[in-house]
């Protein structure tokens, strides 16, 4: 258990990689674009390379590439853990069958694979399918298992999986060890760490954590088919779980926020906004500012 | 804001020291025995520094003495900060003539002073004093302010002290907007922080604060007050404020655990035992204790 | 004075940005891909930063993109040094025109500029301009001065341009002192300096750093010549100094090696080598192997 | 191969431990006192704990007490490298009794035993035995083997003894593979390495290295025997290779140098000076050394 997303994220790689090694991931991953130099900080330097692909998704082939170049050459950092974000910084959902295309390729170079699950429940809810199904059993050896987004205080949680691990001659209680130390050198071991971890229980407990993404799913589900109808808005990555990218005319941005409503700007591209639905998100306010945004449309 | 003490003390040195300085602080310190190896990740490896003095407070003389040793050498790492705590890891308090002498050192070297205010609270109570003076007035430059161990579940504070270290020519904004990123790639900026921050409101509004650590500092000298009277009982360094260090015969500590009471053993000395109150402790509890405690000693 | 032009880079570099800077550079910059990881090592874990441009030189405007991106924001790494290579890693060499627009760009931003000189000689006899219009007249702060590609056996120097420095309120005693501490925790205070500085004295009198160089950019243009005669040579990048990258059919390749001439293969793309031409390369060498590569393409 | 003995200490050390491991060396080593905080930079921030004992050799009962205190407690530092100087910082030598009595504590404890032997030769001369019988045949895993303060001019060697670690359950192979990364990461991989390491050749064949220790050893035995007859130096440790620290009347010592003798003052305790011959220490030198110090102490 730990705090942040961040800390679960870095510690997890931290324990798999030495200091000259490379991570693989997405070139729009968060770990390279929203984490500060918290990589390099707790990997005591490694090299973070962003790989390209469609959606967020990494692709296999540049990933492939990338793992078997320059290996044993010290002039190079060497290829060390493979890290995907699900679902991804753009609000997409890896497939098994994509996740699997991944890990298939982190097999045959026997490098670990670490899943960003700062969304997991979402993903898990858009996949329909097992927690087991969409992690160890698709080939991925840790987890940043993320609470935080769906309905957690403060606490996320680092799953390590034991068979993942041990089928590419990698010792997971030895991982396990190590985040121990790696988590207190870190500041992250909280003195009253039960308080935070009791949450998990009733997270975990009564299918919380499900009712909760269900909850913000149905509610990216009614925004997004709300804003396909809306002209003007183009939606520019399909949400899959909660979270969908769209880009607006300008004046249609202000309109909305002299409304009331509020979202990042200047983030990204002139134009593109983030939008993300919650545990919380009432129905209602999806509807008004759909509605909102479509008066704009009839009028202007 | 961050949520461990670990993480407010080393990232208040970490903005005061290049990673060739050393820190200096009580060789019986936290940071040297009980963080893991938290202080060189967070300085990118300065090096620290014991200093020996009674009751576990630094010796002025030999802080004297050390800051101003090998300064220019390459050789040598720099003294760049000092640290002390109050209250201090035996339990006792630092008067505000002591704090003085240690900044007083640091003042004529030019050096930053941190405290490290785990038990801030305790300690002021103990002084009777106010913060200011027990802080920039009496020439302290920044300060981990605890609050986890006085009633607040996760969270704890950085006060960067302005004028303190602008007599010092340390430029404090650069010092604070330092802190921010520091934060950041330590993972210690969480997603939910308001949620963390607004306990200090509760914390320091309505003398919620002073009057948690009154009662923990009254059930200690109560504690310490019956202990005194129980023959066999050796109090180690008196308690000022709420921790106490004492020895015990080893037959009272194994009585003592069969009636239910609970103490870390094994970390210090055979027979040491290290007894806290805090603002939950029941004064019926303390009693009770003693009582065990003294009717073991009738028996034998 | 350091013993590698890699400690020479990363020492400059580190002493210029903060753990959560970003060091922007062409992205195929040696820095990017041939130090392992040395240069997150010694910035404590900055995130370095390709940026593409043609012939390996840093495109102004894609810098000036860069440089002004999400500043203040903690969740991303702060621009803090931009480093240009003179050669290049392909072999051109950047005009001082092109200096000037990269290090205009800096000085707008206020961030220092370091310059990779590992063929400073080699550059300058190219411009026939003096170290002084290539370097601190140019906006350039901080170089690492290559002799060791030049005739010395194991040194290099980094020199800190005071004006420079100062034009952007940079403190260069600082940076200079720093260094020094910096030198020694990396382990390049060598205990017999003098031995290896001595050759510093040789090279730069008598202007033996001038002709080796002019003997390696003409044995050079000698090979350029002669290569862009032979049938099937492809001059990748038109060399400018002493360093060319050429593709040739694979057979010719083979003959060539066949034939005894040494050669890295398999590093760039398939056919592409690199030739590089020193203060020691004969002519009857090159004749020999322009030669070579001449009868191979006439007799297939 | 690597230029300097820091950077052969460091290497070593940094491959052995974890960043949250300790170190356990002398507490007069050069390690904690003359190495800035490179043993710092290079592990990535472990801690350097030093142990007490006669002439800067190791206690083993206190080193005994330190490997098994706190371990697996997350809180703590855990102990994972012991490290010696071989000849010690004060000029003594362990005796091949003494080495053992160090790696029993560690094999019993499972860690590895590095050997700084930046005066390794002159070591193996004062004990009369083979490289073998002082090294692995004794318990070390890894050597740093010094030649610069014995006629290389800049070159130092890190020897990795299979057997021993394998012994441990320490992949030797790993080990060796690592410190090719670590070398370059830290920037000492020279391009001209053969220049450097072709010295080694000369200097371990027709016994180079025998010849020049044996000379420095029978200078300072010259020189020990003299000195010890001057009333008013007193002998602080007794030479056993080629390195004394002695103290001298400061009277005596300002005579010295007024004479033309130049020796390091003001690093230690008033009047003490270090003595160190080498193998170019003419002995019509040692003999007008002591004569100058006679005829001083004959005057006044």
């Amino acid at each position: 258990m730990v705090s942040t997303g961040t800390a679960a994220n870095v510690l997890s790689i931290a324990a798999l990689t030495p200091p000259w090694g490379s991570v693989l991931c997405h070139s729009e991953s968060h770990l390279l674009n929203d984490e500060c130099t918290a990589p390099e900080f707790y990997t005591s330097g490694a090299r973070f390379v962003g790989i390209g692909g469609a959606d967020a998704k990494m692709d296999p082939a540049q990933l492939q590439k990338l793992v078997a170049q320059k290996i044993g050459d010290v002039h190079s950092c060497q290829p060390s853990v493979i890290s995907l974000s699900q679902v991804t910084e753009v609000g997409s959902v890896y497939s098994l069958e994509e996740i699997r295309a991944i890990t298939d390729v982190a097999k045959v170079a026997g490098l670990p694979v670490h899943m960003d699950g700062a969304r997991f429940a979402n993903a898990l809810l858009a996949l329909g399918c097992t927690p087991a199904e969409m992690t160890w059993k698709a080939g991925i050896d840790i987890l940043s298992f993320g609470a935080t987004k769906n309905g957690v205080m403060t606490g996320e949680a680092i799953v390590v999986f034991k068979s993942s691990f041990e089928s590419k001659g990698i010792d997971s209680n030895k991982v396990a060890q190590e985040l121990a130390y790696r988590r207190k050198r870190g500041g992250h071991l909280l003195s009253k760490m039960r308080v935070v971890s009791s949450q998990m229980m009733a997270y975990l407990s009564n299918d919380e954590w499900r009712r909760n993404a269900t909850h913000a799913n149905a509610m990216m589900a009614l925004l997004q088919e709300g804003l396909k109808t809306v002209p003007g808005v183009k939606i520019n990555t399909p949400a899959q779980a909660n979270m969908l990218f769209c880009t607006l005319p300008l004046d249609m941005m202000r309109h909305l926020q002299a409304e009331g409503f509020g979202f990042y700007t200047g983030r990204w591209e002139e134009g593109v906004i983030r939008l993300v639905t919650s545990f919380q998100t009432p129905k209602a306010g999806v509807e008004a500012f759909i509605d909102s945004a479509r008066r704009f449309s009839l009028l202007y």
